[in-house]
């Protein structure tokens, strides 16, 4: 059987630098397949640019699309009237990118003042290229890198760290909470941290932002519902392309006063694109219904791992506090081998393993198919792996 | 017969603020159809969802799009080799928007340098929101706001008045050319004007950005090839969507050095989008025999011409160093009843009338019928707005 | 006799670039004298470091100088009590130069907007090196160069341009008046166009800034209390070395709000200076007394020239809606034989001639002679020039 | 005997906050005195304003002092030329603080990259407001908190790990090392060190800053000479109030091109003030023969130190790696006794005691008298103070 290329050559190496996952990530290339395969390496759909055309397709058979002009309009503001209803804010807007809306949400939620307080490992502090401070003229204060979250009182400490120990302190502006946490295989961010954090804010004057790219999944985990834990902050983005299919594309929420000025900083970052329903139509089409299909997707994955856990092949480990991440292995059989199996056989898309060991992302894909026939996809793959 | 909205209502409203344009703009919507209609209010294809989606499984299935990755690699670096072709210049890049490029273009030349001479009516000095100076710390001076080109000698004196007028004078880093100048109704800038302009720049140690939007239009009517243009200048951008009939984009073009600055400078801006495949794909589609559809465009257009003119309802004044811009105006029929007319009856989409005058934009959608046709469409609004 | 060097050779080349003045201010070095001499050329006294260490040592011995640290505390604070009341404003702070005390200005009065409307011919969009655009991030829109202040009306329609006139209009967050105008050899703006103005500006949410760098100077010609322009405006800046005879500083003044942010804003653009005092001390001793000796200049400048139109030898030009400059020609004697006659044998400094023409400045410095002495030596020099 | 204020009331409050000293910082005001008293709570001498103008008087009757033209010519081009001298480089400016000199060195060193290494504990981290980020468009990436150095191998693994943890890495642009080090109690960075951190810069494309405000301290104490510790920098800011007494300016030395850019980036920043005579006539004057000073200093402090650890009152405790600071106690007496004691019967200026311990900073005022005299003074208010 063939392998077809899923993402381009050339992104294929970029992948890792950019994701900023490890080896792990140069994934198999999914095998050719009529229907969508199973993805196991990202957070959703991925959706080859025919997959993704037909799916526009039927999108706009079943109800029409209506361009958007400057992206505002038509399936924009359809889809930002959705998120404000998710997020349960009063304004929602497109952005092309989630380092756009995080960078804005940061400058804006400060305003004069220059610092902002991130998480050590989040995205916003290791992966948009030093943009607040290049750009937005704000220093990024990190806390607690190698853990997957910081405290109120870590919070309090680094503040009064600060107070004390910096002459010419101005003051912390906003503070930024990613949940989950991709750079800790998705962990969550504990409900009650995240009050206990965002109430000291909202005490001591700092504007608050989640970074909630992945803030559905962490829902689906935790059983909080998104509007829950975007009530506790001022701003919150969520991506449009990590498990809502689109091509690309981010919202942010929050109150009028504050989103009302993103169209115009937006605007002279560059960010206006001229059309994004391309993006905004698929992205509004998983949104119905995605809080179920996550719900039945943990389900799911949950008695996958049960069954697999049984299996004599497989070691299979979970995360504590975590999402949808889970790392297989075995010492019985080549990992990659069989990873090179499910993907050539099954259609099953997986990272390459690391020290034998593959890290799974499970997403709504698996819904794809049973768990009787992923089961069985795994064992037969690992057959041939022996 | 009904009409369908073309544009999104809000969007409507918001067309005459974000083009610049007068209430001409406010273009009737275009008759239902199942082929395109002719448009005379854009600058080529403004493709609906449904034929969008149409055009890309089209594209899709003759010969294949490979998806990009964050903006590379696939489709896109498909199209940005097509551009070095087109543009002769060493590198291009895929960005969201003509403001970035303008922008990032500007601020790369002028790199610590401080002053930027534009055009006084230039996209880059009235249209891109101050962006230059609020978040790339440079200072646009403008000259001949008024006329659709500044001179060298009108360089070399507001250089001098600056280097004498001015303590603490630092120097100026880039210039940019608009060619052809929207709003100047599309008129050409001279060739040997540019010549002369960029030959002074270059001698003073100032770099070149040709904003060529439109450059295409500007080749189709001087007869000038656009690596002509092109190979005056450091830097050229080129849209996307004008005439290329892509939902957003924009091509910046220029020597390895220049362009291998912007990935990162576009990152940080937040304007690298996730795939940008949905825009490229077209983009390139409709790249590839250009040149030869624009002539055709311009021969048939300037034959209707003639022929309008010929006609007793109609005045029709042309544009001194135009390109495809004309004002069709009546002092026999109204004006805004033969708009409608035009449109419900015929297909052809067109601004609403200022003071009885109808500003035209030619572009290469009248391919799509006969002038025969066309002239008879003419003919049987107006007979139907006497 | 012989001359001596009253600014180090370098300085004096840097002199016409610096000041904006042409050639006229390459000024004569004025003659060696235990006394001051008279100074025709700059807006005061310009003590030499051996007459500014005895003035200091004066000011020591008679009421003491508490020393300031860091720009704050002591004689610094004294000075900026003094000048709330000069002022009527809450709150003054020092600063190193008014360069800086005009852009902070502007900066923190625009806040989020990023256009600050100016006079085309002012020191903030003329001499200060484009800070706006490239530090604080302001766009700077002149009106009326070529004239000495805008209107109202020019005002009202320029900001109508803008709105009209360009997309993405974000609102004018600032205006500045320099009165008077250096530029324009020191023409006052007229009391009720200000009110004109800053009425408009706060009708529409526009904060103002006044350039009184020399506002002392046209409260002695306007008849208009120093209080009575400043309570026009949000800030005002008015400089310590102008004709307060100190080596450096600027004071800026204002509501305690705005003021309140400035010295953050000084420390992180470096312009906290361990210890001002040595400037302070000087300011604050010629502020005494400032209103009422300046008044004796008008006075006895007027007296002067009337003195001077009578004499054979000389013509004078006044200037209108003018200050303390007049223009010194004659058809008779050699105007730089004249200046170098007057420097070398009476002790009075003056600007080299241009076209026989001698751009004189009157300041406080003449009332250390009578004006039949002044008349004397006029005479005397002519005498031997011709 | 009457105490008298050294600094202004408000100042002291501010003290330990500007300097980040601790409450030890909030010295008791020192005796009142015809000569200098003896101060051992700051880098040199302090002059107050009536000091300070004598000492200006005396320089001005010795050698004349030849008065500036905004920061150029006259005694400041002199002093720029002895600290080309004094470290070796081609070119030197002065500048108003320290702060503008280290943030515009890692600003024009940086260029486009956005990245400055710098250590944790170091002024330009923790004393400078944000003005990298927030004015500087820099993010500064501190190494080593809680150490007084970084080696090169925690610098090259600091860059590995930015390059390997974060994705769109843009390369850093350039380092600084403060040395000595203020927060460390002035420890010296080892001269090896150096070379090794400067060399791998070197090697990588990084260049280098040295916040030498104190150098010549580290210098009279490790024997290394000044020149050779700024050979291994591309530029260094020397102060020139903490030991050479004026009333406040830097110095910022390095290449020429380097250094050719500075004027400018001072003047859009606001600090070109009108006239800095006051400040480099007496740093010029302290600077002839400061090394030969301190080094006598050293020698006798040292001295001093061994006949202070011989008194049975006290403890005397010395920094590993330090230079000037030593903490002086006792289970004897009681150290703020002592410390009110020697100020007001001896006029030896000293910090407040913290837990019974006081810092003592030593400079080159103790040689206004002999090692005999200052025991005596030790001991007689340790009598008292029993």
């Amino acid at each position: 059987m063939k392998r077809r290329k899923f993402i381009g050559a050339g992104s294929l190496a970029a992948l890792p630098l950019i994701t900023g996952f490890t080896s792990q990530a140069r994934g198999r290339m999914p095998k050719a397949s009529e229907d969508y395969g199973i993805n196991l390496v990202l957070d959703g759909y991925f959706l080859e640019p025919k997959q993704y055309i037909q799916k526009l397709g039927e999108i706009e058979a079943e109800s029409g699309i209506t361009g958007d002009f400057y992206s505002t309009g038509g399936v924009i503001s359809q889809l930002e009237a959705e998120f404000c209803e998710v997020t349960g804010k009063e304004s929602a807007i497109y952005m092309p990118s989630g380092t756009m809306a995080n960078e804005l949400a940061l400058r804006v939620l400060c305003s004069e003042k220059t610092k902002a307080i991130v998480h050590g490992d989040s995205h916003i502090y290791r992966d948009e290229g030093d943009s607040a401070q290049a750009i937005h003229n704000k220093r990024l204060v990190p806390i607690n890198p190698g853990k997957h979250f910081f405290t109120a009182e870590e919070l309090e400490s680094t503040i009064g760290a600060l107070q004390k120990g910096e002459a010419f302190y101005d003051g912390v502006g906003a503070l930024s909470i990613e949940n989950p946490v991709r750079r800790h295989h998705g962990k969550i961010v504990d409900l009650q941290e995240i009050k206990k954090v965002t109430q000291y804010a909202k005490t001591n004057g700092i504007r608050t932002h989640l970074d909630g790219a992945r803030i559905h999944l962490a829902s689906a985990y935790s059983g909080v519902p998104v509007r829950d834990y975007c009530a506790l902050f001022d701003t919150v983005y969520i991506s449009l392309y990590k498990y809502l299919g689109a091509a690309g594309g981010a919202i942010l929420a929050g109150d009028q006063e504050t989103i009302g000025q993103m169209a115009h900083m937006m605007k002279i970052l560059g960010g206006t694109v001229f059309r994004s329903w391309t993006h905004a139509a698929v992205a509004r089409h998983y949104l119905h219904g995605l809080d179920e299909r996550l719900a039945e997707m943990v389900e799911r994955s949950n008695a996958l791992i049960s069954q697999l856990k049984e299996l004599d092949e497989f070691k299979i480990q979970t995360v504590p506090d975590g999402t949808n991440v889970v790392f297989l292995s075995s010492d019985k059989i080549n990992m990659e081998t069989f990873a090179a199996a499910i993907n050539d056989t099954h259609g099953i898309w997986m990272n390459y393993p690391d020290k034998n060991e593959i890290q799974i992302h499970f997403n709504e894909t698996i819904l794809l198919r049973s768990n009787e026939q992923l089961i069985e996809a795994f064992k037969g793959a690992a057959q041939s792996a022996r």
